[in-house]
């Protein structure tokens, strides 16, 4: 018997993205979406490709309190809109929260599933990881827990498509002005500053004093690059040594030898890292490369369903990216 | 002394490419500036790039009953919203509409400058053409003249790039949901049709029925392609003849061998047109590129205000396009 | 048992995207790659986000006289390449030739599949057709077959994304210049017109006298629009009922009331079709969208392969289009 | 009597930004133009878009012992080219070298133009900063300058439109697999590190110890962005007020409040500098925008010119940005 998901947030990128994700998975069938400015439509008209099966599903205004039965949700709702709402969703039904208002949040466990899956297993409340986040921890990761970078004054030089941006419709992202535009953004005090702060501690068991984290908009449509300089006396070799043996089992991140590239991971929930170091220059140059809407939001939070459903890991994900 | 210039809409695409184009003019001074959104801001800080001599020009709130003394306006105004006011302004100010309100209208000139050159010189009410029919007419008008084709069932398939849809910011044209993705709209009912039909009408002294005329956005800023289908008798080379007769006295449209691409005319005033036929099918092809917002817009209206002042065409247009 | 399947040509894009449907079909096995610059490197070198399970397959110089057994075998050679190659493949083995070398040539099979399903079971060697007729002939079958339009005087505007190009690295479609550029090319003579042609003859009973066909390069990567016009007095509901009945069975078109966009198909198999006409302009306007990979190319011919093997059509290919 | 200009490398992105700043220039008449693959066309088959009075130029194949009467050569040849055969130019004709070989080379003056305008004046060999320098050391400038950064650990974090890669058809640049993709590379070895370091060294009085410099490719033509972390105690205040002081009188470099926008920039002469600083992080973001084929090449050259020839720093130079 499948497992029943529901969808809210449906006409966002990150909740069209789960749409296509739950479309297409094994196990799982896609039995309630909830959407803002699309409440009404079936969703062949929001999103005409939509499997045959699930045409003629119409998107509801999101209620918490007129669920169909739900085995699984996933909320995909601006920032600050999910926190009064989730806590009104029925105990057993599973959560997983893309959006950003339960990330470290009481009573919720961070879903960063690659690198602390056993604990998302049975658990029925996940804060998915920010996009950023992602991309930036990935590949740091196996450097703070085997201690080869100091987890202090580390600089994060993020660049995310602008997908990333979300779907608000903000005249800034009109096409004819971002395209062939790149811009620096959030100086200093980003919104996802506190998370990675919090999971480079537990990481490390030190403070994340000093962290920079500068987030740039790419006139792409999905992808980020995090280009991360850490201070530590490692060499390259050992970097990679470190990040293969800290993702031996895991099924999505791929350790390369030569930078990654954004296009790798598109329509992917893969997570590619790589690393150049300088001994010398007590310099660590660490690079991670997801897709923002698949390992940064709507495959993750698949990964996630299916910990937290005990299925395998990566039941609904095994597709390669799209190329080119 | 040079001649003063106002420009209303300067927030808009077209407004800022007639700003860029006056502000190089070697006879031109821009001396009021009005927009909406960016009523009250400096000029510097919506244009960041504008020359020093301008960077603390005010934006004013448009009022046509509150001008400076000016010489010429330039009025790129949403359709619709420039028939009243622009009738306020005092009649020895020399008015350029880009918008579309006036084309073919009582006491307006229309402005197909590089056709018609010498019925503008000396007025003072010129409406600028569209630019769809700025990329349609060029290439057409010589075979029209010539009658090397019919005005009957003439079928224009054109494409733009998406600064043509305007800067309203409607989220339809987000980047994230406009790059990669191509469109046809507006079929069998654009707003450009009579002013195309009735321009074949008089350039063939014939009538233009059955016209088709397809538009399309295509995922780039700038540029327009029209790809024209008619019916005629012609080889090609007696279509390359004709443009080059028709032309030969224009500063600014270019008669190639070769298909024209939207690039070469990026930045500049230039149209690029050229031919492909087949007798024997009784086809010919023309095609005619045009930058929108140059020869499409702000490059023709500098155009048509300096004939209405006695300048030469080619003052402040004799810039290279941009490449890449 | 699962089917194995062999790829020919896996470095271009044709192949690539085989390659990554193949990956992800639940009764196909990858068991054998062919390239010409990639060989031997292993899949994932060329390939980075490739499966697990065929990261380590390692690309071979194509040989038909060295082929492991074989099931099925999908070739994607530039045109001229694979007439005499293809020819020296063991007969038991199923080819679908994704390239131009066999579309109406004797003994092959034309594969367009949506049309003529029934006549590609049990077939061995099956032409797929080329991306701009998938495009075009799939709005213009249902009008042929009733008679709805005239096979003459045909005209076909058809937009591809730069993959159509190909992956020569023709320095022609560098970035730089390729971006923010449109072009038209083979005006009156691009090598996809016989098989137009010979489609619109056998569709229709009559003669597709009068056909033109005009490719246009547009700055995306995947997907084509075709822009159809022709000759006939049927209504817009007349053109959209013929097509929702000679497609009622089939999973991959869709008939839509609005201009379809490129991007409804990005990464699928789908085919989208509408149309407005217009009965006393003598006019229908017929739209056609695909993946030009997809429904194009590799999409189509595991479409076909499935038809061929027995399997369900939709076999590997149910996945919804990615978004945005 | 104009200034006769040639231009070696005329079909590459430098060499032709450069013609199209010389076309437009009060003073420079361009004479000689040389390239390799298109040598023997006119000038106008390169450049479709070229002012008449250019078009009938021929391209000749370069040889420093051909050369034509000549007061200016603007040289934009492949790394190692330049070398050997600008040392063969007559000593008269002033050069500015747009390549590579000559940055901090004896004899020859480096043309930061902004930063030491006074030492160009009168020289008549002059090597054109690198892009990636233009853009870091015009927003580092001030702060060394007045030493509210330290030389040492520099981290600068660079990313360029995919122009700045160069026309050489290299296929790994190609549209297809450019788009949508964004990369690291040359990671701690790039060859404009001795340059930057060097200047950085002259500015400061100290040494560059430990500079970081990570290039990344942007899916765009034109612009680069240069975020820079540099160890400081200022605020924010005394950056930008240490950078208004520096370029006071600079006609090119904009000191922003916001984050600069490389669109800000395209098609000019333009630097954008600002800065994000915390001093209890002892951290200073300085951010450089400028159009790698402008004030990183072809605009830089032109100012280089000027000042060599004893005009006008800004002849030729004053258009504004092409927006959108």
């Amino acid at each position: 018997m499948s497992i029943r998901v529901g969808i809210v947030g449906i006409s966002g990128f990150g909740g069209g993205e789960a749409m296509r994700l739950v479309a297409g998975h094994p196990e799982f069938e896609l039995v309630y979406a909830a959407g803002e400015g699309s409440a009404g439509q079936r969703l062949a008209q929001r999103f005409p490709g939509v499997p045959a099966q699930l045409a003629d599903l119409v998107i509801e205004k999101w209620d918490p309190a007129r669920l169909p039965p739900l085995d699984v949700l996933m909320a995909s709702l601006p920032t600050g809109a999910s926190r009064e709402a989730l806590a009104r969703v029925p105990g057993h039904v599973k959560i997983v929260d893309i959006g950003g208002d339960h990330r470290y949040a009481d009573g919720w466990t961070y879903g960063l599933a690659d690198v602390w899956p056993s604990e998302i297993a049975g658990q029925t409340r996940i804060a998915n990881p920010g996009c950023f986040p992602a991309a930036a921890l990935t590949p740091l990761a196996p450097l703070l827990a085997e201690k080869l970078i100091s987890p202090e004054n580390i600089v994060i030089d993020a660049k995310t498509g602008i997908s990333g941006a979300g779907r608000g419709g903000d005249s800034k992202f009109g096409y004819a002005e971002s395209n062939e535009n790149l811009i620096a953004y959030g100086l200093l005090r980003h919104v996802h500053m506190p998370e990675i702060e919090s999971t480079i501690a537990r990481l490390s068991g030190g403070s994340a004093t000093g962290l920079v984290f500068t987030p740039h908009l790419v006139p792409m449509t999905r992808g980020i690059l995090a280009t991360i300089y850490a201070r530590g006396r490692a060499t390259t070799a050992q970097c990679l040594d470190a990040a293969r043996r800290f993702y031996a089992n895991s099924a999505f991140v791929r350790v390369t030898d030569t930078p990654p590239q954004t296009k790798w991971a598109t329509g992917s929930n893969l997570a590619f890292v790589s690393y150049a170091a300088d001994p010398d220059r007590n310099l660590v140059i660490a690079l991670g490369v997801v897709d923002n809407l698949g390992k940064g939001a709507a495959g993750q939070a698949v990964q996630n369903a299916n910990l937290m459903c005990g299925l395998e890991e990566t039941a609904g994900l095994e597709g390669a990216p799209v190329w080119p």
